[in-house]
């Protein structure tokens, strides 16, 4: 056996302690949910940096016809909206053919972005706490302007340089090895309603080099950044599906005590020995079942296709005939420090505000979320796990019984001591035009369970984490979910 | 809480013991190698009994012209290959391009297929050895015709009865919950050359239900299955795709001794408290570094647009100008005891067998396999982890230097004594005409390890293993060869 394969085993050996080790500090950094100590590391407090940063600079986004959109157009005989340089992302027409469900074939316009880009968070230990980089970004679609993000948010064409900008800060941490310990990485998808296949690459590395903090960035501890969580609007999407995939299970004791029955049943569903409703088997089984069960026939069209079914392009947007679902406008930006100062887009603009709900139940004394497998137009494999209840546009008192999703009802009569988390928070700004979703989480108790139909599934929150190490299986909504359900074991409370 | 709740916590706490002890009766199974004992289970010899089914029924298959074809046609407009049913598969275009390949872009038709079909094998035990039930079947594409499958082999079409047959036996197992324990349920890829994101459901459910052996089946253990895995052409592919996913690790000792080095590097392999190269978390972001550096745009188009490429569709045959890599071909069978007794089906036929190759290695006293992260033109995502070295066609000893993969000389070149399984073994016979692969099994021993390249990583065993948990990490010939490589631990050797 050759020298450096001997040390390779050996050093993994040491990496398996380590990891342990490593699930204890994540979890360290996760219970200091209060302003961050030290002013060498992260001097003043958070909202008068995030505040300064607003102040600081300038942005502009207004909106424009897409004549004037530089550097896109509608294709000739497809009438597809695309980017001159072939790259970033197309607006393109989408049949969908999905048996069993309330519509089983229609059009629609989906955004096509086959490329894969960089969500990541760089962490760093100082004084024996790991912080997390975050970046007060703007994006055109954000309500804000700024949201808190990742270290690196960045697609593909970013990074090669399509866009002729400045490079971008902190990539190397993510696409070069060596430069620190990768914590998770992995392939999720987005919005399966908007995009079509969908994923970014979400990953976290703790480096220990010199990390020379840029202006707009900041280090903050894990159990700041969940209280933020609670925030409406402030910590973004891309930031919060990155933190979902942190393994913040542990075996044993957690630090700090639980305050309430349900932070005690949280805690122990993070022990990946806690007894569970069903096996890991159980659950890949029922998700495989799911996704066979079901058809999902996805064809890419011409955008122009679109037409019969209603979809109309015009000179300054792409919509519906009965204004639903979403249109398609055009912006043109001005930033003082992005990667380009200047640059126009397509945004993606819901028609309405989502609603995505987390039933929880302590079971055996073990808290379980309630999932359900769901199909959506652009999901890559047929099937993803998502909230208990999803529904876009949100269901509301006058919307008549049969549109309203299962548990819909149950989430939403709750008694204000179960509601966990009740937060407006934003969907995708670089996407996505002021797009907002409400998360709810409920817990249930320990008393009689509802039934379950078959495409939901009780589920432990170790469980779960075991899912979000693996691409595709738990989609966008839930992931925002299962982050700040992860923030409720110190305390159990916003 | 409910008490079919509570009951349900109870349950799975015995079965979580169950799934511990259910291990060693797999490992168990698979040790007995041998003819099966017991006249009520399996009577006669395996030999006679297949060859009594070949002789026993008639299969007749015969080339016909397309237009020949009942029930097929070519589209108006865009010239595909489809049924006039809609359903079943259709024979499109496909555009892809792939950036840092030999050849960046190109088009050539394809098998769309979106359905997902069952791949089942159904368990049960008999004086205390578990047994799979399998069957002699007959395809189209098969040489033989006859070759073993797993209990049921359906695609979606087949169970849900569009082409009006017969109804599939034994699939009540694998549709209907509460007929047995489910084992392993995971939809896997087909071959990315040759389809677009195709996949199966592959699953094992163990009854405890009386099971009556319809004509064609037979009770056999692993061990003995394992054996004939060994065989040119016996085992199809359906059956070993399904084989690979059973969890065949355990911890600490197994039933048997080992032989020698290699059989006990495996052993040792095969327990997931063994050490390893790499460590899950490192492994997964190999991957998916993989999937990201790449970028994989796939566009169906009209099989007419193949033209361009040199594809041309003639009355008897879809083939490229050069003779090169596959053609589609139209075939009128005649079989006795199919669902259907007479039909006409396209079936692309492969212009030169393919190789797949592993190379294994004992690192510190645990035996890896050196796994390559492999992007197909129909790839699902991006990326899945294949064989060491993989190619259709096989390189020959003319094949020019720049043409050979790597490792396909150190693979070819290794001492007989090192070469733990040289066979050849069909592709799915449904949808291929004598289509075959040489499996090739080579161990680099305990001594110096080659260079890796950056898109190969060493696996141990009980990772693999944990990898075919999940849909879309392993592609079809790794399938295979792992399949065959536990087949290797109760002696060694074929």
């Amino acid at each position: 056996m050759s020298q450096s394969t001997m040390t390779s085993v050996r050093a993994r050996a040491a990496g398996d302690r380590w990891e342990g080790d490593l699930t204890r500090r994540l979890l360290a950094s996760a219970a200091l949910t209060t302003e961050d100590p030290g002013s060498r590391i992260a001097p003043g407090t958070f909202h008068d940096w995030f505040a300064e940063q607003a102040r600081a600079h300038r942005y502009v986004t207004s909106r424009v016809g897409f004549p004037a959109l530089s550097g896109w157009r509608f294709a000739p005989g497809t009438g597809n909206l695309e980017h001159e340089s072939g790259r970033f992302f197309t607006v393109e027409g989408l049949r969908v053919h999905r048996d069993g469900g309330p519509v089983e074939s229609w059009t629609q316009p989906v955004i096509v972005q086959p490329e894969i880009g960089v969500l990541g968070i760089l962490m760093k230990e100082f004084g024996g706490v790991l912080y997390c980089l975050m970046q007060a970004k703007m994006e055109p679609g954000n309500i804000g302007p700024l949201q808190l993000s990742p270290t690196v948010q960045a697609t593909r064409s970013n990074y090669t340089g399509v866009h002729r900008g400045r490079r971008v800060p902190y990539l190397e941490y993510f696409t070069e090895s060596g430069r620190g310990r990768v914590l998770t990485d992995v392939l999720q998808s987005e919005q399966g309603a908007w995009f079509l296949h969908k994923r970014n690459r979400n990953v976290v590395v703790v480096t220990d080099e010199d990390v020379p903090v840029l202006d707009g960035f900041r280090w903050m501890t894990l159990g700041r950044l969940g209280r933020l969580l609670h925030a409406d609007n402030l910590v973004n999407m891309d930031a919060r599906t990155v933190l979902a995939s942190l393994p913040l299970t542990a075996a044993g004791e957690l630090p700090g005590t639980a305050d309430d029955a349900f932070t005690a049943a949280l805690r122990r569903s993070m022990d990946p020995a806690a007894g569970t409703v069903h096996s890991m088997t159980e659950i890949l089984s029922w998700l495989t079942a799911a996704r066979s069960r079901r058809e999902l026939r996805q064809e890419r069209i011409p955008l122009a296709e679109t037409a019969r079914d209603g979809w109309t392009t015009e000179s300054e947007v792409i919509r519906h005939r009965d204004g639903e679902y979403f249109s398609v406008i055009a912006v043109d930006v001005r930033a003082g420090n992005r990667e380009v100062s200047r640059w126009g887009q397509p945004l993606l603009a819901p028609a309405a505000r989502g609603f995505a709900g987390l039933l929880t139940a302590r079971i055996g004394g073990v808290l379980h979320v309630l999932l359900q497998a769901q199909v959506e137009s652009g999901t890559l494999n047929v099937a993803e796990v998502g909230p208990t209840v999803m529904c876009l546009p949100e269901a509301g008192p006058d919307t008549p019984d049969e549109h309203r999703p299962p548990f819909w009802d149950l989430v939403l009569s709750a008694p204000p001591r179960s509601r966990r988390l009740d937060v407006v928070l934003s969907e995708e700004g670089g996407r996505f035009f002021h797009a907002v979703t409400r998360y709810v989480i409920v817990d249930a108790g320990d008393g009689p369970l509802p039934d379950v139909p078959r495409d939901h599934c009780w589920i432990a929150v170790h469980q779960a984490a075991e899912l979000l190490r693996h691409s595709n299986y738990v989609n966008v909504q839930a992931r925002t979910l299962l982050a700040c359900l992860s923030t409720l074991w110190p305390t159990g409370r916003a």
